[in-house]
C-alpha cells in the first residue's frame, strides 16, 4: 500500500557516477558511531531509565552538533535520510523480528483489544489530528495547501512507535502491557501507513458516504489480504524446511532461506500495494510456530539471535539517523524565520497527540474489558494510564511518513513544509527522550510490582507455558482446561488448538510434531 | 587502496527522486532467486558436481535469457551492476567469514607458501598476462587505447576466485590444499586490487627501476599496515568485549558489535587506502581466536552460523548477479560485430591464465617445499596440480575490477572496452562452470582418498587440534612437542604459543583465559 514513489533502487544500485569524496568517510563513521550506541547504551543498561534508543538519538544529535561545527553549518548530516532506505531495509527486519519474538498466546489472546487499539484507535487518532490541527493551525496563520496536508499529518502521528514500546516495556514483567501495546504498535503502523496511502489517492473534494464506505471495506480488504500472505508465506517455509532440510544440519542454508522468504513476503506485499508491514509480521508469528520447530538446535539458537541482531542494528541505525537528521540545517533555515510559529505548531501536535491517544485508549480499554469474563483478567484503570503514556511515543514511521509528505526528496521546498517536518522532529525527539526515561519509573510508580505480581499471574495465564517458546523448554500446551470458567477467548484458543494439532502441525511442522533434533558439534558450517 | 570512484554513498541513500516502476518488481523477483538458488543449489548438493555458485549462475542465465525474451531484447538485468555494491556490501562479509572459519594453524603453517603464491605468484601471473595480451591481442588487430589497459588486464585475470574455492576445496578432506589455495586467494584477492590500483596511478610512460622499487615497496607496505590494521581491530573488538560484556547473557550486542566492527575495519582500511580485504580478513582470525571465546555458549553458536549466512547470501548474490549480467545485451551488441574477435580475445586470455598460473604454481611450489623438512610435509606434484587447477577459477573480484576498469557506470562506451568485458565474463562464465564440474572429480582421480588419508594426516599435523576451535572441544593445545622434530615453522609456532598464552590471552581473552559460559535458556533475547 505505501508507494515507492523516489529513487528506484536500479538506479540506485548501478547507474550513478558522480561521486562525493566524503562517501566512504560518512560510512566509517556512521559505522563507528553504531558502534559506540551499542557500547555506551550497555553501559547505561543499568540505569534502567535510559534505552539504547534514546542513547542513539543523542548520540546523533551530538554528531549532528559536532558536524555543524567543523562545517561551519554547512551540514548536520552524515547522510541523507530516504524514506526508501527505511521502508525497505530497515523496517522489515525490526518487525518481522518482533513478529517472531512476539508471545503469540498473549498477542491472540489479546487479539481484540489490539485490533480495537490499532485499528479503531488509530481511525480515532487520527481523526482528532487532522481536524484538531485543521482547526488550530489557523490560529496560528498556517495554511497549509490542501486539506489532505491536514490528514496526512492525521496520519503521520497516528503512528506509534513500536520499536521504543519494545524498548520501554518488558515482556517478562508486564506481558499483558507489552502485548497490548506492542501489539497496538505493529497494527497501527500498518493503519496509519494505510491510512496515509489512501488518503492520498481519495479525492478529497468529493467526499461522499459511498467514498467513505468504499475506504473502509478496502482498507479491511488489505488488512485481510496482507495478513493472508504473510500466514501463507511462513507456512510455505515452514513446509520446505520440514521438507528440504529437516535433520540434515544446514543451519546457514535453513536460516538464509528464512530470512531470504520473510524478506521476500515484505517486498511481495508492497508489490502488490498491500502492508508490508503487516504482511511480514504475520510471516514471523507463523514461523516461529511452525519453521523454527522444523530446524536443529543450532539454528533456533542462531535463528532468534540473528534476527534479533538485524532488528537491533536496523533499531539503532534510525535513532542514529534521526538524531543527525533534527539537526539538519537546511530546514532549520526556512523554520527559524517564525520560531513561535514552530513552538505553536509543536505544542499543538504534541497535545492533539496527548488528546488523540486519551480519546480511543479509555473507552476502547472499556469496550474491551466488557469481553473479559474474569475480573482479574480485565485492564484495570492503571493499566490503562500506562498504555495511554506507552504508546504516545512517535518514530521512525512519524518520521518517514512526514519525509514522504512534506519533502521532495529530502529537501524541503515551502516553508510550511519545512515547518511540519521539524515540529514532526520535535515531537518525536521530545515524546522519545521523554517517553523513553520516564515510562520505567512511571510502571513502577503505578504498577507496584508486588501489587503487580497477582496482575502478571492473572493477566498472564498462559505466560509461564509461552515461556517455553523461545527457550527449550518440553512443556505440554495441551493442558488448557483447568477447571476454570472458559472466556471468550480461551474457547476460540481451544479450537485453534485441535485444529492447529490435527490439520496444521502434521503438514508444517512445529512443537512436539518434528522430533528434537540435538545440535551437532561435527556440523558442516561451511558445507 | 582500491578507489570508490564512482555513485557515492549519500547520493545513493537519498537525494536521488527519479522513479522506476520496476524497482520493487526487481527487488521482488531478485529475493525469489536467491531462494530458489538455495534450494535447488540444497537439491543438488548429493551430485556432489554442482556447487552453490555455478547453480546461481545457471538460473541468472536462465533467468537473463527469460528476461531477454519477455522484454524483446531490450533488457536481460535485474539490477545493475555497481562495482561499489560489491565491494562495500558483498565482499567483505564474505572476506571475513573466511577470515573466521579458517582454521588457522593451517594457515600460518602454510603461511610461506601462501605468501609465495599469493603474492609472488601473482606477480609472476600478472606480468605473463599483461605481456602476453599486449603481443597476442596486436595479431587479433585490438589495439587497447593505453598501455595501463594491458596491465590492468593482468590485474583483472590474476584475482583468484576464493569464494568458488570454499565451494570446491572441503577443509576437512584436504586441509592442506584447501588451506593453501583458499589462503593463496585471499592474498592474491588482496593483491591484485592493490596492483590494479596501482597500476591506474603508475606513470606508464617513464619506467625506471626507482619506479619499479617504490612500487614494490609501497606495495608491501600496504600489505603490512593493512595486516596490522585487521589485528589492531580484532584485538580491540576482543578486549572490549571481554571487560563489557562478559558473562552478561547478551548475546545481540556481542554479535552486533562483532559484525559492526568488523565492517569498521574493512571501511576504515578503504579510507585509508589500504587493502580492506586483507584488514577484514585478518580481523576475522583474531576475532575468531580471541573475541570469539569471550563470549557465552549461544553467541559463539550464533556468531559462527551468523557470519556464515552474510556470506552466503553474499556470495549467491554474486553469482546470481553474475550470471545475468552475462546476458547483457549492451555488452554483447558492441561485441558481436565482432564474433571472432570475442572468441580470439577470450581464448588468448584463457590460455594465459593456465599459462599464468602454471608459471608459478610449480616453480614457487619447489621452492617451498625447500623450506619443509619433513618429506611426508613437502606439497606433492599432484597436490600441486590441484592446486594450479582449483585456483584457475576468475570470479566476482575479476567482474568487478573489469567492470571498474572498462566501463563507466555500467555502460561500455568503446568497443575494444565492449570486447574487454565480454571476455572476462565469458572466461569467468568456463572457468567457473569446467572448474566448478571438475575439481571434485579432479581431486577423487588425482588424490585417492585411500592413499590421500596419509597426505591428510601428515600435512594435516596439527587437523585433529584444530578441529575443535569452532566446536566446543576442550583439548589442550600447549602439548605440541611431540618428539618429532621440529620444522621451523612448528619453531615459530613454538614461540608464538608461548607469547600468546603469556602476553596477549591473559588481556585480550582467548581459550582456556575465560571460563566456559553455558548456554542460559532464561537469556533475555530482547534486551
Amino acid at each position: 500500500m505505501m508507494t515507492f514513489n523516489s529513487s528506484s533502487i536500479v538506479v540506485r544500485m548501478g547507474l550513478l557516477s558522480s561521486s562525493s569524496p566524503e562517501a566512504v568517510d560518512s560510512m566509517t563513521l556512521f559505522v563507528l558511531l553504531l558502534c559506540a550506541c551499542i557500547i555506551i547504551g550497555h553501559l547505561l543498561q543499568k540505569s534502567k531509565w535510559m534505552t539504547e534508543s534514546v542513547v542513539a538519538l543523542i548520540i546523533g544529535l551530538v554528531t549532528g552538533i559536532i558536524i555543524l561545527l567543523t562545517t561551519r553549518g554547512r551540514s548536520s548530516r552524515l547522510l541523507v535520510f530516504d524514506e526508501e532506505l527505511f521502508f525497505i531495509y530497515l523496517l522489515p527486519p525490526i518487525i518481522f523480528n518482533a513478529g517472531f519474538q512476539v508471545k503469540k498466546k498473549q498477542f491472540f489472546r489479546n487479539f481484540l483489544a489490539i485490533i480495537l487499539y490499532g485499528v479503531l484507535g488509530s481511525l480515532i487518532s487520527f481523526i482528532i489530528v487532522s481536524l484538531g490541527s485543521l482547526q488550530l493551525f489557523k490560529k496560528l496563520d498556517i495554511d497549509l495547501p490542501s486539506l489532505g496536508d491536514y490528514f496526512a499529518l492525521g496520519a503521520v502521528f497516528s503512528a506509534t512507535d513500536s520499536v521504543c514500546t519494545l524498548q520501554v516495556l518488558n515482556q517478562e514483567e508486564t506481558p499483558l502491557l507489552y502485548s497490548l501495546v506492542f501489539g497496538e504498535g505493529v497494527v497501527n503502523d500498518a493503519t496509519s501507513v494505510v491510512l496515509f496511502n489512501a488518503i492520498q489517492k481519495l479525492d478529497l473534494s468529493h467526499i461522499t458516504l459511498e467514498n467513505i464506505t468504499q475506504f473502509i471495506g478496502n482498507f479491511f480488504y488489505l488488512f485481510l489480504t496482507s495478513t493472508l500472505l504473510g500466514v501463507a508465506v511462513g507456512l510455505f517455509s515452514a513446509y520446505l524446511i520440514k521438507k528440504l532440510y529437516f535433520g540434515r544440519h544446514s543451519t546457514d542454508r535453513e536460516i538464509a532461506l528464512m530470512i531470504l522468504m520473510a524478506y521476500f513476503s515484505y517486498m511481495f506485499s508492497e508489490l502488490l500495494d498491500l502492508s508490508g508491514i503487516l504482511t511480514v509480521f504475520f510471516c514471523g508469528i507463523v514461523m516461529s510456530h511452525y519453521t523454527w520447530h522444523n530446524v536443529t538446535e543450532n539454528s533456533k539458537i542462531t535463528s532468534r539471535h540473528t534476527f534479533a541482531i538485524l532488528s537491533l542494528i536496523s533499531e539503532i541505525f534510525i535513532f542514529l539517523y534521526v538524531g543527525m537528521d533534527a539537526l539538519d540545517i537546511e530546514k532549520w533555515r526556512f523554520a527559524s524565520n517564525s520560531p513561535w510559529t514552530l513552538f505553536g505548531t509543536s505544542a499543538i501536535l504534541l497535545c492533539l497527540v496527548l488528546l488523540g491517544r486519551a480519546a480511543f485508549v479509555f473507552p476502547l480499554s472499556f469496550i474491551a474489558n466488557l469481553f473479559r469474563k474474569s475480573r482479574n483478567d480485565k485492564i484495570a484503570f492503571k493499566q490503562q494510564v500506562v498504555i495511554w503514556w506507552a504508546g504516545l511515543m512517535r518514530g521512525a514511521v512519524s518520521i518517514a511518513l512526514a519525509y514522504n509528505k512534506f519533502t521532495s526528496s529530502g529537501h524541503t521546498k515551502l516553508q510550511g513544509n519545512a515547518i511540519m517536518i521539524t515540529s514532526t522532529i520535535i515531537v518525536v525527539l521530545l515524546t522519545n527522550v521523554v517517553g523513553g526515561l520516564l515510562t520505567k519509573p512511571l510502571i513502577r510508580f503505578l504498577l507496584d510490582p508486588h501489587k503487580h505480581v497477582g496482575s502478571t499471574m492473572s493477566s498472564g495465564l498462559f505466560s509461564a507455558k509461552t515461556l517455553p517458546l523461545l527457550t527449550n523448554g518440553q512443556h505440554s500446551e495441551s493442558n488448557i482446561d483447568t477447571g476454570n470458567p472458559l472466556d471468550s477467548s480461551q474457547v476460540v484458543h481451544h479450537f485453534w488448538r485441535n485444529f492447529d494439532d490435527t490439520f496444521m502441525r502434521p503438514v508444517f511442522g512445529g512443537r512436539g510434531f518434528v522430533p528434537v533434533i540435538p545440535a551437532s558439534t561435527t556440523e558442516d558450517t561451511l558445507h
